[in-house]
C-alpha cells in the first residue's frame, strides 16, 4: 500500500485543503493519505476554532485516511521543530512521500536551498544573528540572511510562510535520513495571512476564521468549504453557540499573569528577559486579548512569537518540559481517527513500527502526553458547564474515530 | 481622646454589629471607635460578599470612626495569628481598650484561661497533638485538650468560635505587653454559624449572606440590617447585579489546580502532603465550588481549613510569603476610611506612631502590600468588564474614604 503524508492544521478544512489532498493523491500516486494534524493548539499559538475531534471527522470525511496528532510540544513551535516533529511521525509510520503546498511549487528549489544552506551554515547563522541584532524578528532575520548570502542565485523566496515550512520539511527528511520523497504543489490562490475573500472558491483558513469569530453566519463561508466541513461547523455551532479562540481563555491568562511573579514566568518556554514583565504590565491594563496583544506587540516580537509564549504561560509549559522535544523525534503515534483503508495501512505497518501506537491518551504516561492532557484541560476550560465535561470525556475516553 | 478598638469583618454590617458598637461605646466610655477590618478575603477563606470600600462606608455610616485594613496575611489565618495581627494594629494606634463579642460575656473567664494555659503550655500543646493524632481538626483538638487539662475548673467554653477569638485577643494583648484593656460583651442572639433566621432583629452574617447568595431579594434581610447597610447593599446590587463569592472565582481556582503540579502547590501556605493531590483530583471532577468542597472535605480537614488553603492557591500566597506574618506584628497601618472624629484622633496620635500610616496602597512596597495587591487583583477578577476596572481604580488610586 502506497502512502502519502501531509502536515495540516485544518482550522477548519476548506476548499484549498481539498485541492491539496486531491493533488497529493494525483502527484504521489498514493493509495492512502496520512495527515499529521495539530491538536488543541496551533502553530500560531492559538486555540483551534473547533476541537480536534471535530476537525478529525472533517479530515476523514474529506478524503484523509488516517489522522495522527502532532503533539503540543511540536505543534506550537517555530517551523524547524514543528517540521521535525511532523516528519519524524510520518517517517516512523513508513509513508512513501510527503506533499506540501508552497508559494514556490517547485521541489527542486527546496532541494537546492537546503543543500546551499547546509554548505554555508556557520555564515548563515552568523547573518541571522546579525539581522536579529538589528531588531528584526527571527523569521524576518532568517529570510534576510538567506537573501544576502545567496545573492538571489536560488529562486526560493524564504520570506513566504509556506516556503519556510516546506524548506524545513525537506531539511527534516534529510536530517532524519528518511526515505520519504518530498513533493510540493503550488498554492496559487489565497495567501496564508489574507483576511479577505477575493476568490469565488478558495479562501485562506485565516479569512474563514476571521469571519466566523466576528460572528458571520455560516452562509458567508459556504462557498469556501466542502460540504462535510459545512455540516460539522453547523453541528458545532448548534451545540456550542460560538467558536473557540483566545477570547475564551484570556481571563485565565490574565489571572495567571497577575498572580505569578516574573521569576516564575522565566521558567516558561520562550520566556525571555523583559518579555515576561511586558506581559504582566499589559495584562493589568488590557481588558481583552486583542487589546493585550496590541499592547504587547513590538517590532522585535512578532504576534506569533508573543501568542506562543502566552500560550505556554497559560498551559504552564516550561523550558524543562520542552527540552526533549527540541531534537524533534516524536516518541509515540497517537491516532485520532481513520477510515477503513487507513486501518488496513496501519495493520500492514504495525509489526514494523519503531515507536508505540497510542489510541487512548491515558494509555501511556509519557511526559509529552502529560503536557497534552494539561493542554486539553486548558482548552476545555474555554467551554462552559456540560460542554467542558463532554470535551474531556472525548479526550480521555475516546478510542480513535472511525468512519 | 479615648479610643476603643474592635476587630471585624462586617460581611455585611448587621444589627448584631450595631449592638456590639453601641455596647462598646457604653462599656469602654470611648470617644471614638476604631475598627480593624478584613479586606477582600475573610478568615473563613472566602471573598467578602461586597468589596472593602462598600463595607468601609457601611462601618462609618453605622458609627465607626476609623477603619483600618487587617492585611490579607493576618485576615485569612487561624485565630491565633488573626488576633495577633489585629491587636498589634490596635496597639500601634494607641487605643485604650478592645471590646469583643463572645459566647461567654465575662472578661475574667478569658483572663483566668490565658493564665491557666500559659502555666500549662507544654502539656496543653502535647494534648492538642494527641487529639489531632486521633483525627480531630485543630480547633476541635484545642478545645478537647483544654477541657481534658482543666477538668472543667475554668468555665470558658473553648469550643465556641467567638470565645476562641476572644481568648486569642486577650493572649495577644499579654504577649505584646500592651496596655490595652480588654472588654467583652455577651453575644446572646444569633450564633456565629446559624444558617436560619430565628429572631426578629438579630441574624448572623452567615445567615444573611446565605440568603443573599441564594438569590433572596434584599427585602428578606431588611429587618436584620441597619438602614445604611440596606442602602449600600441596594446600590451594590443595582451596580453589580449579584454578590461576590467563591462561585465567581472557582473557574480560576480550577484552572490553577489543573495546570499546577503538586510540587509547586507544596510551596503554597497551608499545603500539607496529600491535601494538594486531593484538591487537584477533586478539581478535575467538580464543576462547581460547592461540589468541589463537598468532595474535598474530610473529618481531618475542616471546611475552613480547606477554603483557606484553596484561597492561598488562588492568590499564589506561599509559605515564604507568610513567614514574616507569623510573629503577628503588623508593619504598617492602612487607613480605609474615617469620620471627622476619627481624623482628629489620628492627628493626635500621628507623631507617636511606631509604624507608618499608609493611605494609598501604592505608597509602599512592603511585601505584605504586594500580597494585598495580588489578592485585590484576584478579587477584581470575580467582577466582569468595567466593574473590574472600577474596583481596581478604587483600590489603587483611592485615598481613604471620608464621611
Amino acid at each position: 500500500m502506497k502512502a502519502a503524508g501531509v502536515v495540516v492544521e485544518y482550522n477548519p478544512f476548506h476548499n484549498g485543503h481539498l485541492y491539496h489532498l486531491e493533488e497529493t493523491k494525483k502527484t504521489t500516486n498514493a493509495d492512502v493519505v496520512i495527515a499529521v494534524m495539530s491538536g488543541s493548539f496551533l502553530q500560531r499559538g492559538e486555540p483551534a476554532l473547533v476541537d480536534k475531534w471535530t476537525r478529525t471527522e472533517m479530515a476523514l470525511r474529506n478524503g484523509v485516511d488516517l489522522v495522527i496528532e502532532l503533539p503540543y510540544v511540536y505543534a506550537t513551535q517555530k517551523a524547524e521543530i514543528f517540521a521535525k516533529g511532523a516528519i519524524s511521525l510520518l517517517s516512523s509510520l513508513g509513508v512513501d512521500s510527503v506533499c506540501f503546498g508552497s508559494e514556490s511549487g517547485a521541489i527542486e528549489e527546496f532541494q537546492k536551498t537546503t543543500t546551499f544552506i547546509r554548505h554555508n551554515e556557520p555564515e548563515y547563522n552568523e547573518r541571522i544573528k546579525y539581522y536579529m541584532g538589528q531588531g528584526n524578528s527571527y523569521p524576518k532575520a532568517s529570510s534576510l540572511a538567506f537573501e544576502s548570502l545567496d545573492g538571489h542565485a536560488n529562486v526560493l523566496d524564504l520570506s513566504q510562510p509556506n516556503n519556510i515550512l516546506g524548506y524545513h520539511y525537506v531539511k527534516a527528511i534529510q536530517d532524519l535520513n528518511s526515505h520519504i520523497e518530498p513533493f510540493t504543489i503550488l498554492r496559487s490562490k489565497a495567501g496564508y495571512h489574507d483576511q479577505d475573500f477575493d476568490d469565488v472558491e478558495i479562501a485562506s483558513a485565516t479569512s474563514i476564521r476571521s469571519k466566523l469569530l466576528k460572528g458571520s453566519t455560516l452562509d458567508h463561508i459556504i462557498n469556501y468549504v466542502p460540504h462535510p466541513t459545512y455540516e460539522k461547523l453547523l453541528d458545532y455551532e448548534h451545540t456550542y453557540s460560538d467558536f473557540h479562540g483566545w477570547h475564551k481563555l484570556y481571563h485565565l491568562l490574565r489571572y495567571k499573569l497577575l498572580t505569578t511573579n516574573n521569576k516564575d514566568l522565566s521558567f516558561i518556554y520562550e520566556a525571555e528577559e523583559g518579555l515576561e514583565n511586558r506581559l504582566i504590565t499589559m495584562a493589568k491594563k488590557a481588558p481583552s486579548f486583542q487589546t493585550f496583544m496590541e499592547f504587547v506587540k513590538t517590532k522585535r516580537y512578532t504576534w506569533t512569537r508573543i501568542q506562543r509564549f502566552a500560550l505556554h504561560v497559560l498551559t504552564q509549559t516550561t523550558k524543562e518540559d520542552m527540552k526533549p522535544a527540541l531534537d524533534g523525534e516524536a516518541p509515540y503515534i497517537r491516532i485520532l481517527g481513520m477510515t477503513k483503508p487507513g486501518r488496513t495501512f496501519l495493520s500492514e505497518k504495525k509489526g514494523a513500527l519503531s515507536i508505540p501506537l497510542v489510541s487512548n491518551i491515558n494509555q501511556s504516561d509519557h511526559p509529552f502526553l502529560t503536557i497534552e492532557r494539561r493542554a486539553s484541560l486548558v482548552y476545555a476550560l474555554g467551554y462552559s458547564g456540560q460542554h467542558q465535561e463532554d470535551f474531556l470525556k472525548k479526550e480521555y475516553k475516546s478510542v480513535p474515530l472511525m468512519i
